[in-house]
């Protein structure tokens, strides 16, 4: 057991020593499309590890990213515990959610989540699926999230709610688990970059791994600062869509900043060993 | 004093090696009772510094686990934090709740818990005992804790309360102390996962020590989901029993996958020294 | 600085290695009155700890010791960061406030918040005053804190609220920085075990400094679960005095159980460097 | 990758150790104004750490301080999200934000919020801009935040809420990123400690480094309690203007005290590696 739970340490550092390695290569000119996929693995280890670090996903939940040299594969863990995926977990989908090379590794059943976001959006290279503690009570009242504090401003609306009585009937058992459930959430979506999951989580998207990180983080923050603004009791003023969608502009082209800090905080506070 | 520490680490380091080798030896076929015993020791003694980890168990609480060599005996610790639980505190008792071998070690008062439910319920394997906060106020309102998160589906409908004034009257000192309160709390779990306790917190019960901890720890999520969204103050969708048990067998059927977390993170945020 | 800083650290760990070797020395008979106050003030030194590590005390707030040799007198910290107070650190006073041996070390401003309940409570061995978080909420509102989890039941009954223009006028600066104020909060405390100081804090007792610690802690999570049980909008049922009277007999006789946890998570999770 | 990770490593403690020693420095008589230019950078970086460690701060806000040999210069991070700022991030700025040495380092976007409070505000050494989460809740409704906890006397009275759209109409992007907006933050301040950004977050003021780190803080801890207190629905009592403005007196005056705690907090949780 020792020397098993040595290897698999060492083989967690190494995917994260890769993502380093990526992040140098990051602003060099001609980079393949190859060399674009290993940095987006990198990320994804990565991605992995802040998310779980950031309290936005538990044992649950996953994050995947788009194949730059195949726009209709992407890459996400083998099912396992966000906070222990390693390069070794990765694998690689096609948008029919054919694994391309398994190995014996088992798939997240809920997968279809991202590929049926992947086909109809092609604007969108990384998604989320979290169970994102101050986001689900939206999902389950009528009360919508809407952008309230500026660092929430790529919500720019209410989000819509998807409940999955609508495509499933009222006998599910609450998971993504098929294309057709998968297509009725990604319309749901529809031009959006968060969609919440009745009684269950939500799904949130990104132009990057970088940034689908960010919007997954702060929709969790402006769901806890909404809350709290509700229950003082006062008329509540929430961003407009004009202000909503220029700070989301400005937020995005400014994501290396936090990325470089959550980084560094899943790195030293692991929790695998 | 410091040698004594010390081996008291090293006495809490041994119990959890103990634990990673039953884990590897989990899908052997051909396993003994004993050797199933050996595991659930090894598991029992995680469970306590998992669930002290997530915030279930403090200084009090308790988890136990049914013997597989002898259905009518249960392991549990002596009156002990669990986060600081080691194989050397683990006991066996018949449950008619007298220990096998004591050797000296005291029991924790509220044992009764454990055995009465054994008594009643063969198709429980592990059993906790928990003052895990958000529960308690459930328990002392008349407002129902019901599954609201999909995690949370094993409570299936609403959780049934214990008032101890009901068995004992309106001057006990709130603890479960014999077999007589034991057995009317575990009338009062009926056939279902989870009771509460007015005034004090719940008991949780699982198919296996995994099953139970998934349980004890999504109880909690669930009831600080359910207080999140009653406080919106829209109106509220719980899940119905159909999509309840329906995903309450499978997240059961994935329980690994948390429990490799958890278990990663106890180790690496250890609470003994 | 950094052997300044070396030296500080060492006196650290020896004041803590001192309260190991005293717990050892517990159960010893014939300890003499000096002996004990070696002991408490070992402990004193890890209850500093403890509070700060399970958010009780911040940068503020105190606890102290009544002197086993002399019961007119007791130990405190100089003027510092709980989570930062060694031995050195532990000065003794009189019930007049005046220092034995000062050798320059600066006192806290409100002791006399610990004299003053000294003198007229032969039966307290230990004080805490904090800036409880979940306290202060009940101190400004006319909604009593009660007891209504069985870990809170040494509150007994509604905990009286000390509003300091009630002694001292609308316009003091809020601190019982005096022996009238002093006496005036010890007379509001009664024969219970805590008080809440309106916009301020509290000051909670115990027969010693490991019940005080006890009492402290759960003052702070019996505030919490109130504070939401309350927020459910359903009828709210607290423990009655025969259930809170008999739970805190049975909470103070197992004391040494959390202790234990308390003093592994200060140590593992020390904030001084 | 590695090396230069190292020797951000480096960079970070050799900035913290100048720290140490400024502090050992800071009561020596006849200290010029280079020598406090040096200790006040020294400060800064800790602040910077200190406000991440204790949630004020994220990958977003910012803190900066005065020049003491040029008080039309300022202090202040580049672009960096603060756990993770070392004395070589360190900026200098006039008051019409040309720095005075850029060397390609980026800077923040709201620099004017800092230098459009030293203009009117000749009695501020240092501000503090951040997303507190209590905070912002405050900024969006009509109940204003006011001191309630003895802690947050230096806010005096009602904090004033400054809306962008008063003074950059409805479609900014809800950020201070010029002279004219910074200005009229500014007026919004006033002679105050304090001041909301609707949307957003706050300003806070203060006589030092210290100062401001202290009022960040307990802003923070003050919005808290006072949430909490109105949720429980009873009558609320606050601090009048007499006890705010006395205690905040001596808070301010004892200031080293938390100081030294939360100076060791960050150092010992460190986010960077």
């Amino acid at each position: 057991m020792a020397k098993r739970f040595n290897f698999a340490t060492f083989a967690a550092l190494a995917g994260l020593l890769a993502c380093g390695t990526a992040s140098v290569a990051q602003n060099t000119p001609a980079k393949t499309a190859e060399e674009e996929d290993v940095e987006r693995v990198g990320d994804l280890v990565l991605a992995n590890h802040i998310l779980a670090d950031q309290g936005i996903l538990d044992g649950f939940g996953h994050v995947s990213v788009r194949s730059a040299k195949n726009p209709n594969h992407y890459f996400i863990s083998r099912s396992r515990a966000p906070a222990l995926v390693t390069a070794a977990d990765i694998m690689e989908y096609d948008l029919d959610d054919r694994p391309i090379d398994a190995r014996g590794r088992n798939p997240y059943v809920e997968r279809f989540i991202h590929s049926e976001i992947y086909k109809v959006r092609p604007d969108v290279q990384a998604v989320v699926h979290s169970h994102s503690p101050a986001i689900i009570p939206f999902g389950v009242t009528d009360v919508p999230l809407r952008p309230i504090s500026h660092m929430g401003g790529f919500l720019i609306k209410e989000v819509p709610v998807f409940d999955i009585r609508e495509a499933g009937g009222d006998a599910t058992d609450m998971l993504i688990r098929n294309k057709e459930l998968g297509a009725a959430l990604a319309a749901k979506l529809g031009k959006g970059t968060a969609v919440l999951l009745r009684g269950h989580g939500d799904a949130v998207v990104g132009q990057s791994i970088k940034h689908v990180v960010l919007h997954a983080i702060y929709a969790e923050f402006n769901a806890r600062i909404e809350a709290e603004a509700l229950r003082l009791g006062g008329k509540v003023e929430f961003l407009n869509e004009a202000e909503a969608s220029k700070i989301a502009a400005v937020n995005d082209s400014v994501v290396e900043r936090p990325w470089e800090l959550w980084k560094n905080q899943a790195l030293s506070r692991s929790q695998s060993r």
